[in-house]
Formats: C-alpha cells, structure tokens, sequence
C-alpha cells in the first residue's frame, strides 16, 4: 500500500544524507496520505545505506504500524502530532544539522537577520518551550510535537515551516515530504548564516517591509519570483 | 541571438555550483553586450541542474524580455542598473554566499584586513544605504542598484568590484561574467579569512603602503603579475 | 595469528580518514582479544594509504610484539593500560579531530547541551588531570592511560565512551573497534556542535530528566530505539 | 635540467590543491638545488589544472631566470632569500590558507595550544614584524624573505618549519619541496584547531615537559615514532 509515497519518503530521507544533514542514523523524514489518515515513516536506527523503499513503515497517527515489518522511527508521535495540528502539511523532518541544532541547544529562536531568511521564512525560527517532568516521563515524542504546535497558535506553519525543540534540534515541514527536507536544507543555511553573522556584530534583525517585501515576492498572491505555472 | 553570450553565461551560473556559492535556485549571473545594449541572465527560479544554455533570458536594460520562454531573475533589474551606472562592466554576480551575507546582514563593511584582500579589492568591500519605505515598495530590484551605485560614486568599481546589499547579500561584477565569478568566490574567501582574523584578534587594517603594492604589483601599468601577453 | 581481527582493525582504521578524523599518520585504532590478552594495533607512522590488513601489529598488554614486522603505534601503551582498565571495552581510537582536540587544548569538559549529546554520552565529556613531570618523563604514554582510567573509576566506561586527554586530543572506545570509531565520530560531532552553541549563548547543559530519557530510549534494559534483536 | 626537480615541484604544486590550501592561482611551491645553486618554482599566475612539469621556471637566487619561457611566481625573491638563509632548507610553500591567513592579519604568533603542534613545531609560529616603507617600496618580495629569516636568528627553521608574514600570509618550509607542503598542511590544521580552541576558553599554552616530549619522541636522536628506517 501507498508504494508511491513511499517511495517518495525513501528518496527523501536519502536527500537528507546527500545535504549533509545528517550522520550515521540519524535523522528521518516521513509523508501524511490526509485520505487514507496513514503516515509513512523511515524505520528507526536504519543506517541510510542499507534501506530500501519497502522497508518504509505504515502508520496510523496513533502510530500503530499497519504495514511493514520494522519498527517506526522513535520520533514518529512527533511527525503524527504535527499531522494532526497542521492540516496543511504532508511532509516532516527532522534532523541533528550541526547549526540548527546549535540554536537549539542555545534556547535562542533563530532571529530573522535578512533576505535569505525572508525569503523563505516570514520571521523568526521559534523554540519551543520546556516540557515538564511528567510530559518528558510519558509520551515524551507526542508531547514534543504538541509542543511544537503551540508555538504554531497564531501562525500559519507553511509561512514559517521549521522550529527548534529547546535543547534537542530542529523539525522541519512542508506540503510534502520534499519539500519538507528543501525547508531543513534551507533551514541549516540560515541557522550557518545567522552564527556567522552574530560573530561580526550584535544581532541587527531585519526591518519589517524588507521581511515582507522578500517573503512575499516568493509567497502568496503577489509573488513574482519563478516560472509561472 | 547572442549564442555565444548565452553559452557564457550559462557557465558562469554553474560556476557558482561548482565554486559552492549556491544552494537550490539561489544566485544569478547575467552578462551585458553593451554593442546591443541588451542582457544576458539566469532564468528565475530554474535549478542549476535542469538549466541549458538556450534558457537563458535575453532583455534590453528595462527588463524586457527581448527573446526566451522564460522569465528573467526577479534580480534583473539591480543587473541593469549596475549596466547603466558602471561603463567598463560586463557581468554581474548575485549570490547569498554565506560569508559575505554575514557582513551584508552584520551591516559592515568587509575591512582590508591583509594581502588576499588587497591583491583583488583595493579596499574596503561597501555596505549599501538602508533603502527608504518607497524604495523598497516600488522598484525595489532597481533601487537596490541604484543604492549599490551611489557607493561608487567616487570608486572605478574594477577596482572594488562587490558589494554588500545592506541585510541581503553580495553582488559582483566584471568585465565578463566569468571574471564576475571569480570576484564574486574571491570576496566569499575574503570575508571568511575577515570573519576568522577578529574572532582572534581586533580588527587590523593593512597598511596603505602594503595595500598600495599589492593591489599596484597585479593591477594596472606596474603590474609584474602573471604572464606576459 | 587473529587475522580476522587485524582485518577488523585494518578497516576501523580506514573508517577514520573517510570520516575526516584524521589527515596524514595522524590517528590509531586498536581491537583487543580478551581470550588471548593480544592486541591488535596500527603500525607507528604509516600512511592510511600504504596499509594493508597483515601490517596490524600483534602485541601483548606490555605493548611486546607478538606478531609483525612493523613497531607498533607509539600510543599502544594507552591503548594496552585502557583494556587493563575497562574490562567491557575491546576497541579503543585515539585521533586529534579538530573540534575534540580543541576542547582537549581548552582543557574543558565537554558538557552536555543537548540531545545529540545524551543519546550517546550519558553526562560531560571529562578531561584528564595534569601529568607530573615524573609521568611525562617516564612511560608517559601507559600513564596517559591510567589519567584516563582515574576519570572513569565511577563511570561506566562504555556509558560515557569518550575523554579528552589534556591539552592532548581525544580518545573513544567501545566493544569493539568499529564501535570505538563510531563513537569517536560521534564525539567529535558533538564537540562541533557544542563550540557553536557557546558562540550563540553561554552554555545551557541539557536538565537531567532529559538526559535520562534519551540516554536511556536508547541504551540498556528500556531502549526503544532500533530495530528488535 | 633539473627534470627531476621540475616534477617533484610540479606535483608539490598540485599537493597544496588536493590538500585545499589554495584557490584559483594562489600559492606557489620551490625547491633548490644546493649543488647547482638553481632554483624550481612555480610560474606567475598560471592556473593549477593548465600547469605541465616543463613550465617550471628555473632561477638562480638572484631570481634571474636560467631556464623556462615564463615568468617565475612574483614570490621568488622571498623563496631565494631563504634558500640563502637557511642552508638546511630545500623546499619552500607560500599559500593563503584560510586559518593561517588570519592569524597572520590578526598579527598574532600561534601559540603551542596541545601536542598536535607540539609534535610538528617545536614552540610558537612566529609573525613578522612590519616592513618599512621604504623596504616596502623597493625590493618588497626579498625584503620579506630577510624579515623572515630575522625571525629565526637563534631558531634551527627545521625545528619551527613555518611563519605566519604580516598582514600576509604563511609560508613554510622543509627538507624538500614535499616536506614543505607537509608543512604547511599541518601549519594550517594547528592554525584552525587554535582558533577553535581560543573560542571556547583564554590561551592555555602547553607545559615545556610536554611539548619538549612531543617534539622530541618525533624528532631528533631519542625520536621513537614510525619505523626504523
């Protein structure tokens, strides 16, 4: 069943080794069939060398395995989470990418510097918050993700696609699971950007009609950038 | 029209891949045959990978398309810009190169802080002007070239041949667009070695003297430089 | 004599020039034969490239060559006092990658910030005390390794699998000699990521229930992570 | 004459490409011949991947070219210098590479951080003290070779195989041309792990016992690394 995202999932993660954001196991990307209500996960601790397109596991959003006969990845209630509170997302990441993660472990949001990030970011890179003693000793991977939607209340998750988990790392998303892994990639280069930048002076952020005007010549309506369609 | 341009061109925008100055669909070269007065330039939003020859985009310096199915980089017209301000150039470089974007998003001007800078730069590397609200609401791309000319006002610009667009990013320029280029890696390692050198030690400009002999022993009539031609 | 050994031990070594730990002769790995008390290490000074599996050399706990032509390398007599010391360890990897080295010459532990972290190290990466003069002076490689072994008199050695040997560079270990690579690579990950951090903010070490969940979903009686056995 | 030479410069010349210490025409490699008192460097601006064994030029040290219809590299009279300084030396690198460079525009010696430069380079990396205007002006390149050599007035240059020049760059030094670029790798690896060392804690310099340990178990009579030759 669903052989095509999977497929789709397989070559996904595999992008995420060729844009060196991950290591060893580390890391993995999965896709939301919103008919079927089904997930397509990686396996968990699989290197990326020795998987195949069929080993992808099916689950439900309760992360039971209806297809396959590997165990789902660890972080699977995380991407479930971010299916159910996102309903426009089909696409998660998540990665240990060397910067991202460094914000991550800093409790800093990644702040909006300049066009790079406008340009695919509409504002900052939020942290979520801390979790409580008993959210980390039970359905620790759900509430992850549930803490990660919070921080998505007010905003529209395809406008700002990626968030930092305090001192774990980065998730990324998109309409689908390639896009998800373009929007960590993008991600790990603004993470890069902004420590460099942060070296050379104090944070100086974006003024906000730059911020828009870049963002919004590539999003949206008005848009002019690319071919179209 | 302009085939062999073309085909430059289209180099020169892989060279940027090759050089590791871009991800994705980020960056742009164009090349200018000042005899027709018209542009040669990447199409927007179009991957290095799938990109030919033939689909680079012919405009005259309004950016209209005179030939090609595609549309120009939404860059354009800050190419043309610069074509109209700096006679002797004929290519031009748009890059997010991570270095100089970090001293573009910083707000500094790239110091000449030793030879490497000075045997290509002969000087500091500019910082753009803030640009007004209007400016950015209405013709931006363009009123971003005018901004990068207004730094040039007193400078031959061959001979600080980039610029930092302020919160944004490098432009580079020559007398061809593979000369653009190679500024353009040129300024990405000189704001490396820069973002190195104050993390050890304050900011320590060269000498006019040592700046003088450097960029005077490869540039114009004293060169000993290189070969004979 | 163990030629599946010195074969194991061939490629670890190998293992470390593709993960960019090491350059030139920088760098050994070693396996130990806990029924026999022999070690299997590489030849002092040979390059990566030049090395064949039958040049491993066999040695005794007292660094004597059993087998082989070559000397072994200089380091062996850590390598021997680490196997004395941690009877659970059958691979040991010493090597100066960069970051690890750096903490090594900063003489810091390395602390935890972060998950990456917890998933393999179960608290900070501990530096060695200083030699005395005497203990440079004679035997100054076996005592290196009893430095090492003083840090680890009340910690599981395989639970935090790593220690940078003062103004030095690191050492790694595991059962075996791919997993004492694998544990090497991840320090030295963990050692890059931890140097970005601090450069965003001052350091934040990860809180303790968070350790433990991630340590422990992936280690011992109650890890979940991974495929089942 | 001098084919052989020719070649091992040739090949040195392409070492400092493959080990990522140049770009584009940056750098240049010499060897002397002591006997004949001829020099073999690399010519002036030519591009690594266009350059043949027979295009190396040789000089005698008063850099007047004997054989080879280009020009010599510009910093030939700097490699004659020396040649003519120190008479155990029979190799010379000039790169700008990256981390040495900017310990260089920082004005800064690298400090003895860990054994990783104390196994190669017996104490600091000096710098060179400023030129004057007037031995800028005339002379510039073997001015520099003589500000060098003052550096290591009461220093074997075999011991020390490298300076950092001034608001310039590195070169570095050896028996012959490939010990030379052996050099200059290990100069820019200790010059990378020093920055990242002095961002994570103030200078710790090593003990003399441990650096005098490190140096001498590779050097010298008591030296005890790699194999009996």
């Amino acid at each position: 069943m669903l052989e095509k995202l999977k497929e789709e999932v397989y070559r996904a993660n595999l992008n995420l080794v060729e844009h060196g954001l991950v290591i060893f196991t580390f890391g993995n990307v999965s896709a939301y069939d919103r008919k079927s209500g089904l997930m397509v996960i990686k396996p968990s601790g699989v290197s990326y060398s020795e998987m195949h397109p069929e080993d992808m596991v099916v689950t439900d959003l309760n992360c039971k395995v209806i297809e396959g006969t590997l165990r789902p990845s660890m972080d699977a209630p995380t991407h479930a989470a971010l299916y159910k509170s996102f309903p426009s997302v089909g696409g998660v990441v998540h990665t240990h990418s060397s910067f991202a993660t460094a914000w991550a472990q800093a409790g800093k949001p990644i702040p909006c510097l300049g066009t790079t990030h406008a340009d695919y970011f509409y504002g900052e890179i939020p942290v979520t918050r801390r979790l409580s003693e008993s959210e980390i000793a039970s359905d620790y991977e759900y509430n992850t993700g549930l803490a990660i939607a919070e921080c998505f209340a007010e905003t529209d998750p395809l406008k700002i696609p990626a968030v930092l988990v305090l001192s774990h790392g980065p998730f990324a998303w998109g309409e689908d699971a390639g896009k998800a892994v373009h929007n960590a990639v993008l991600l790990e280069e603004v993470a890069r950007i902004a420590s460099i930048t942060i070296a050379i002076a104090p944070e100086r952020t974006i003024e906000t009609t730059l911020l828009d005007k870049h963002f919004l010549r590539k999003h949206g309506k008005g848009a002019y950038y690319g071919q179209k369609k």
